[in-house]
């Protein structure tokens, strides 16, 4: 009985362990993806005379700047709103499976930089609800990270990585993003 | 002896399962909010006239609007700006619990949608702290879910979801919406 | 033997509740920071003469505003695009270790106070990926709290409390704020 009790009681040590270790901020914790998904969105700024095709628009700048054309020095301080189709594939004109909708903001003088707060919003049959990003977004480089801040519906609760890459970039009217979604919390 | 090694053994590996399902996102988690709150908050949109009364102003707009009328094409492209009273009714004239801080974005052509990020902000007997919400929020849906992406104080850490509802809707220049603050993340 | 089995029900019980309780919301959680790191960055406020040392530009104001002196009513309304440098102590000349980049809002009309979005971005050999900050900042108080809502990279899935601190403020041109940052969720 002396042996039961003993481990009796480091099992209850270990569990104990095994507690605090979970409820504590610094726990190993599984990196690998929970959920993955991968999507484009074809963003088509608004010059003036796009009216009908532009799927977003310039809507603030500094003061040396306007509101149809991007700003000099690196479009610093334009702010751009959109609402931008998302496809499967890289094709702008494959079907819709939802809409990418935020803003976007220039924010450095000497190098083109953004800084991006927008929700991905589902309403098909295979998503429904809305996966919510912000972050910085150094666009010259290859691919980027931001961080997925929240999710609703299919995507209740959801936090994880958004890896950006620039898959397509023509002038200062279009550019497609590739988004390389990687939930690491999942509900 | 043997015996009593091989329970052993098999709590070990339990714990080490019970460990590793913890730290893993796919873990079932419990969906009942471990905090509910009910709250309603008050926008009246400067139109030119009413600067005494107005809490939310447009600052941004696409280049066919300007900061006194919400612009055509369904707002598309208007920045608004809001400090809104908190109340525990639907009643303006309630007394205020706190006041709700940041901006929305009208991101949509075709039909009213909107972006939003903004804090409920607390400063009372029942309340210290904030909540700070972000996500898209389809106006026209009856009651559509954003995100609670952080809280401070009496809300250290919180995450959830928000279920929005508007709950009255005058012209262009005031609404009510209703918040269902469920937390599912508390501290 | 009927004790082995009675110990080890017992154990299964306990393990159930520990995975329960480790999934739930409400379980107590660690309030010391998994990591902690103080900043300050820097903020100069372009005013239509500085375009040389200017990080900050006013790109959206209210109509009673404009973009190159801050709004009447306490700056009600503007919007600021800022690039801003950090350093390890509150000298501007010091290293710069990396970029505040983002936006804040004035959003009240009887007190300064701003809600503000934006990421800390390192690419040195102390830290390489960025911290993601959002939240009601009343300017005003001596310390406020907002939320750190993601990190990529070193601060991968991160999530905490920043605490900050106006540590200088110069006119309507310059202002340093101390960033206490304490993570409550390292990966």
């Amino acid at each position: 009985m002396a042996t039961l009790k003993s481990i009796s009681a480091l099992f209850v040590f270990l569990l104990l362990i095994s507690c605090s270790s979970a409820s504590h901020g610094k726990r190993i914790r599984d990196r690998r993806p929970c959920k993955r998904l991968v999507f484009y969105f074809h963003d088509i700024l608004y010059n003036g005379k796009n009216a009908k095709n532009a799927t977003a628009a310039i809507v603030a700048a500094p003061s040396w700047g306007n509101r149809t054309i991007l700003a000099g020095q690196d479009h610093f301080g334009d702010v751009v709103v959109f609402d931008d189709p998302i496809t499967l594939d890289n094709n702008l004109h494959s079907t819709h499976v939802g809409r990418a909708q935020g803003f976007y903001v220039y924010d450095r003088k000497e190098i083109f930089t953004s800084w991006l707060a927008f929700s991905f919003v589902f309403n098909s049959t295979d998503h429904k609800g809305s996966i919510s990003f912000a972050g910085a977004d150094p666009i010259m480089n290859k691919t980027r990270d931001i961080s997925v801040i929240g999710g609703t519906g299919d995507f209740f609760m959801a936090r994880g990585i958004a890896t950006l890459m620039t898959d397509a970039f023509e002038g200062e009217v279009y550019f497609r993003l590739r988004v390389d979604i990687k939930l690491y919390e999942c509900w």
